[in-house]
């Protein structure tokens, strides 16, 4: 009756672990459980494979299924590493690809073979190469966004002046800076290299400027080998539009060369139901990371985001946890950040953490440059 | 006490709207409306910006705010085409970058400007296009995935010559077969095109074939060429991973010149919730039409995804309505399309849909040929 034919398959044995929450009663949580072992590989009806290399290698397998409470369940379902085809974008298919449209399952962890991380190169600088590039061996970094949109490029070129003369530790354009005709791309890149290296001639410092890199996709490693020439010192990408393998090729692109920092815009809906989607940890902490961030955006506890203390204690757990050679990141929370917040958050976040300020250091005073030194000496009294 | 000079912006006055569903009391859902208007745009604290270019021309604007039933209301924001730069990440960016973030909104329509449009081609084939290409000018079509992962590219393309000559319309690569070992991109994609060409001359038919070209950002293009001159006939291409641009990008280029099929694998999270995401009309409609597809695959209210009817008339609704110069194009229902559904389904879809069948495919009998031909033969009487 089976149209697929019974064959052994060559494989290597090694395979990675995904941790699943699941919502159900027993019966139905299990019933899940086996689903994603067919649903994520064959997507095929699994009484049609007969015995066999397909029955036996392909087909995800439950390796532990615990209750966490009622009705709420975890289990492990690992899969063989040639699943994944050794590709990231195949990886993540097979992680939470059709499953991403069920509810009631939600991705909370990732533990991949060694040899499988050994296929990913993973943040180029990480907590301990940032660390050293902008000199400062211990307390968390401050950076900020350049913005609003309508600003031209002289003007932000200004702004990023006065900030870098203040001492933060990294300038990036806002996300929503991409290359309106307000300040287009290739005009503001070269104006704000030129003015944070003003700053930087007087203050010592060594301040980073990563610009936006949206864009089409043709322009996308054009504007950043521009950028490159025109002097930047990092980038900013986001993955919910270029896609997270994008970021993962100018991580890895030694030509390149640049710190990295990941904004998580369009990707918030994978977080914001506890019972469905992709867990904290892992969309901020361990897919970033895969990718090669070196920072990666998130919405703080404190501010205008619904993101909990938990939730943000375990993106900083992901952003750290092993992962094979990968190096830990730094988490960025932004959103509210604001001096009085700091004491809580050194509690969640310790001091491996780059925090994104904005409407707080343009509020304090008319005077960008001190309010950025007051942040910076608050900030080194953590 | 501002530090953004007040300034005159040059804009051309056109506008796109967005209609957002807003959870909350009424005095709740307008400040969340606020909000949007705010962080979508500059994402900076309103008070600081003075009159002028900016707070005119930049924030977004509510035009309409109504209530829709108990705390639940719905608002059209207009933005200005600028702010998109013209570019589709940043577009999307500035309808649901940010907000994705915040709980309690929901993205439900697109209404965007002739001027914005026209920086948009969109499907290449549409609805009309495509059913120059098979030859079929009226009924539903009918598509299937090959699969499951673990056959080899011999396996994979025998399967494909006894369902082409069935007489099914297409014949894609299953969203999960990449380049794994077991049938390499290169290796499968010669072989199955050879295969349904040897089908097509025995049967008349013009039965295409899409390989599924997720990989690596590096490879994605070489891929798609490389298939282009093996003769394949269409491609399917996964946003979730390649970004919803890069499917814009194949689209339009003239050298490639190939229908599209997408599908939403690492996506469906954003319609899980009524209570926020973004709507199915907007994200298996919409936006995919935008990006240029012409079949976006979709879970059926039938068969083993939780959409509802509505959700799927909403998905038709979306493939269809007027959007400038932009084809309509079919929405390709899966996941437990049986011949028992066809009557119920017409009622949904009409006859420009697409029916991705593939587990029942090959459960009706052995032989696959036969169950293709019995799907065609019961499809061309709807």
């Amino acid at each position: 009756m089976s149209i697929i034919p019974s064959f052994p398959l060559s494989v290597s044995g090694s395979r990675f672990r995904v941790r699943y929450q699941i919502l159900g009663d027993e019966k139905t949580a299990r019933a899940r459980a086996e689903d994603i072992c067919i649903e994520q590989t064959i997507e095929y009806p699994a009484d049609l494979v007969p015995e066999g290399g397909i029955r036996e290698h392909v087909f995800g397998r439950i390796e532990t299924f615990e209750s966490t409470g009622p009705d709420r369940y975890e289990t492990v379902i690992s899969y063989a590493d040639e699943i994944s085809g050794y590709e990231f974008p195949q990886l993540i298919n097979v992680i939470f690809g059709n499953i991403s449209m069920k509810p009631a399952l939600r991705l909370m962890a990732l533990d991949l073979s060694d040899d499988l991380l050994s296929h990913f190169k993973g943040p180029r600088f990480g907590v301990a190469g940032l660390r050293e590039l902008i000199g400062e061996p211990q307390r968390p970094l401050l950076f900020t966004a350049i913005k609003p949109i309508g600003l031209s490029a002289e003007q932000l070129a200004d702004m990023s002046y006065k900030l870098a003369l203040g001492g933060l530790d990294i300038i990036k354009d806002d996300h929503g800076i991409a290359n309106q005709p307000f300040a287009p791309f290739k005009e503001r890149v070269p104006r704000i290299v030129e003015a944070v290296a003003e700053a930087n001639a007087k203050t010592g410092f060594n301040t980073l400027y990563a610009p936006n890199v949206t864009g089409p996709f043709e322009t996308m490693l054009e504007r950043i080998y521009f950028a490159k020439e025109a002097g930047v010192t990092g980038l900013m990408l986001l993955p919910g539009y270029c896609g997270l393998d994008f970021v993962r090729r100018v991580a890895e692109d030694d030509s390149i060369n640049l710190p990295l920092i990941t904004h998580p815009a369009f990707m918030g809906t994978f977080t914001l139901s506890p019972d469905f989607g992709v867990d904290h940890f892992v969309l901020h902490g361990q897919l970033m990371r895969l990718a090669g961030a070196d920072i990666s955006v998130m919405p703080n506890y404190i501010g205008r985001f619904s993101y909990s203390r938990d939730d943000c204690l375990r993106i900083t757990d992901g952003c750290a946890v092993p992962m094979g050679q990968l190096k830990s990141i730094f988490p960025g929370p932004g959103g509210g950040i604001s001096p009085e917040s700091f004491a809580d958050m050194v509690t969640v976040y310790g001091k491996d953490v780059a925090y994104l300020v904005s409407g707080n250091l343009h509020r304090e005073s008319p005077d960008l440059t001190q309010n950025a030194a007051r942040f910076r000496e608050i900030i080194e009294t953590i």
